[in-house]
């Protein structure tokens, strides 16, 4: 990847300023144009050895366009906000919205270049993040962001020259850290990581661009051409009528039996057992969540369902168990205007815990493969891709120890129907009761296939789908407690033994 | 994945006769609509567990549609064949081209999951193996292929009752193989392997579709309807006019300076020193090719160059020291009807030579970021993507250990003038020198552009590019010769360190 960059390039005065003028000029119209039509963000991410420039560049960009319109991130150490969440939800709330242009000083690959570099990681764990990398970056292409990746270059030779000048200068010295006196001892190792790594993060829509880093005139010049040709070439085109569809259609439905239909939704529970058992579950949930252990911890809870399946009371009896201070709801309608500035599911990861509180979502991020899909609000390859970015999300979460409970609660057509009635009857329930939900009951079989689907392409064995009988809402309240409260223990009790194992190891 | 197919799925007799007998005349007006004006081809892999119904279906699709334009490919053992080319060869070699249907009875998901069940790979090696899946499976998706993957699932009870049933009656016994047993036992393991995987390997594009394998009536429906809706939404869909183009633009020169320029062309050498050293290389050569280690060890060479730049010439000097039994000539011009029928690198994937043969490229892939991307001959996305598609194709030769070395053979502009001229004047060489040569020479920039992106991309540290000065054909043909032969005998000595150490661990 760096055969180009290590030569010696070279830009004349004349040339450049010459250039430079052009090149302002047709940024600062482009940024202009973005603000003004642009359907889509910019992210730029700046990466490389140090000492290449990195810092001027950015510097220059926000000099040359309007600053007030682009958003530079820099990520160093993460604060405690950040690293008590999944490691991209700093990137996540950084992202720039539609029509403005974001700067991420170092951004997801960051660390595991790092990481390998330094050997805290083997091949294996850096070929599973070059694969979510992969993925991430495709999501952010195909959700419209223009990603531009632009690796700033020195060799050996000239990293070397470069640094002995800044510490040699006592204006610059300060920028002179020990950590970068200790890379350029490690610079070989550094590009026998860094350039399989570019090579497997470049794809066609967002490839690595590399910049020598040696000339700041030639450098400039690399960098601003190619955003301003980038910017531009996206601002001309003419959106597709048609998004073209690669996907196959999913399979249908051979017979009438699926996931739902084998559930037997009437479970007996008489009003004296469910006090009984609430009592028991709320007690036990309490002292879990008061568990020390679990300062460490986020837990995130989905409640998805049939309209009237019971979401809202179930949500009550789990958060009345729980001390206020610890969780928050968040219930999903149609998205903000903020929100919909933004990949499809930077809505939800705005609202991910800390470690030590709880979240749980009144319906989610399953709206792209239920709601959206059956009225058709996303096309299809919008809705088809989102289960592997749905498994990525849950993925990120379940790496960093969140616990992810997940309801679907079920209602028979027929208790729905009494439902809706029985809510239209009572005045302080019939805002609970609209036009709109009688349309979806209608849709009812294109919901169930949803469902199913959904079921299928996002249970996993560490995030599992819990499908809720709720013809019974005793049952299904308990039902859910219970799921909740045991997967808490379930996790102190790995806690104990991952905690018991590493005293063991210490001896 | 498998929570739907886990069910008791059942489909009536009845309702199964009236939907066959539509879904097999749907199936063959299918088939032949796209056997004549179908620009894709279509593969389905047939893949799941043991017992599910995986032949029964092959069979059935075979009987309904007419089966001259289905072409099966089972993989079993591979062939000597094909255990001496890399792990993809055998795939490659079976693709069906556009217009037809091709079924694969297992592919290339088969022994990676295998090996992970089994314990022969980690979980590092298993990461890097669903990334390449993930990326080739991309690769057939961008070049048209309608990829339709069905995996066969049965629980665990169902399997064993299956290969019961089968193992009882005299009739079937022949198909239980002890192997079958066995993996009855790994059922839970293969299991907590195949979920991660198919969600991994599950793209929009590419999803898998998980087939419940214990009815055989509500299996075939469930097949036939999803692989009738997906090649009549392919066949019904317009094609586009303008190809949507997500890739932003290649970064332009900043200065006159590039790996071609800093190149010292006239590099020299006398007639008397060619003739010395021609004769010590491929004497080196020679001795090399017939070292035994060798014969475990495919080599492929690359020359690519300006017109005029002394390829033949240079692969004829390597040539005359080779036994002829052992190598193989390959120029590459425009495609054939076969070749442009399939994917774009199943031309070159054809020519890969067994262990022990030498084959030589005279042009070779890389025309899809050079000539193919100056003359516009495909789409902007299509070469961008082409980077990647390559360093993984190189990449799955170097892991079958093939010593891969690739040239490019650099004149000046006036050097190649001067040579032009020369084939003009020579009656026997004017065959060589074309309109279309003086037509190429008027886009000397945009080639080299081309050239130096390609070696930026595509130079790794295991098959890096060698840049050849040729203004001085002797330099260039002993260059040549002295770096391949350097190559193999690298290779020898590594042979040799790894034999010892193999030797060394056995005591």
């Amino acid at each position: 990847m760096f055969e180009s960059a290590s030569l010696k390039h070279h830009v004349d005065k004349a040339v450049y300023k010459r250039e430079a003028a052009k090149l302002r000029q047709g940024l600062l119209d482009a940024q202009y144009a973005l603000k003004e039509h642009g359907r889509f963000p910019v992210l730029i991410l700046i990466a490389g050895v140090e000492g290449a420039g990195k810092s001027e560049t950015v510097n220059l960009l926000n000099e040359w366009m309007d600053p007030r319109h682009i958003h530079t991130s820099a990520f160093f150490d993460p604060s405690d906000e950040e690293r008590e969440r999944p490691s991209l939800w700093r990137f996540w709330r950084a992202l720039p919205p539609k029509g403005r242009i974001g700067i991420f000083f170092g951004a997801w690959h960051t660390m595991p270049i790092l990481n390998r570099v330094m050997g805290e990681i083997g091949e294996g764990e850096f070929a599973r993040e070059i694969g979510e990398i992969q993925r991430f970056e495709k999501m952010l292409s195909d959700e419209g962001v223009l990603l531009l990746k632009y690796w700033f270059h020195l060799s050996r030779g000239q990293q070397r020259k470069r640094i002995k000048e800044l510490a040699g200068d006592p204006k610059t010295r300060w920028r002179v850290a020990d950590r970068d006196l200790e890379y350029l001892k490690l610079y070989k190792k550094f590009v026998k990581v860094c350039d399989p790594f570019l090579r497997k993060t470049s794809t066609g829509e967002c490839p690595w661009i590399v910049v020598p880093g040696a000339d700041p005139r030639h450098r400039t010049l690399t960098v601003a051409r190619h955003l301003l040709a980038s910017m531009r070439e996206r601002l001309d085109e003419k959106p597709l009528k048609r998004v073209p569809d690669r996907s196959p259609p999913m399979p249908a439905p051979s017979d009438r039996l699926n996931v739902l239909r084998a559930l037997d939704l009437d479970q007996p529970m008489t009003r004296a057992e469910y006090e009984k058992e609430l009592e028991k579950w709320q007690g036990r949930l309490n002292v879990a969540s008061r568990d020390p252990r679990l300062a460490k911890t986020a837990v995130v809870a989905v409640f998805e369902g049939n309209d009237a399946a019971g979401k809202g009371g179930a949500i009550r009896r789990v958060t009345s168990a729980l001390d206020a201070r610890c969780y928050a709801n968040v219930s999903i309608a149609a998205p903000s205007e903020d929100e919909r500035a933004q990949p499809y599911l930077w809505r939800f990861w705005r609202h991910l815990p800390r470690n030590g509180r709880f979240t749980f979502f009144d319906r989610s991020w399953y709206g792209r493969v239920l709601v959206e899909r059956v009225e058709g609000f996303c096309s299809e390859a919008d809705w088809q891709r989102a289960y592997t970015e749905i498994n990525d999300f849950e993925g990120a979460m379940l790496r960093h120890g969140t616990v992810v409970v997940k309801f679907w609660l079920s209602v028979s057509k027929e208790e729905q129907f009494r439902r809706f009635k029985a809510r239209e009857k009572v005045s302080f329930k019939r805002f609970k009761i609209t036009a709109e939900d009688w349309r979806n009951r209608k849709k009812w079989d294109a919901y169930e296939t949803a469902v199913c689907d959904m079921v299928d392409r996002t249970s996993t064995s560490l995030a599992p789908w819990t499908l809720v009988e709720a013809n019974n809402k005793y049952h299904a309240r308990i039902k859910v407690l219970k799921t909740l409260c045991r997967a808490l223990e379930d996790r102190l009790d790995n806690v104990r033994k991952a905690g018991a194992g590493k005293r063991g190891r210490k001896k």
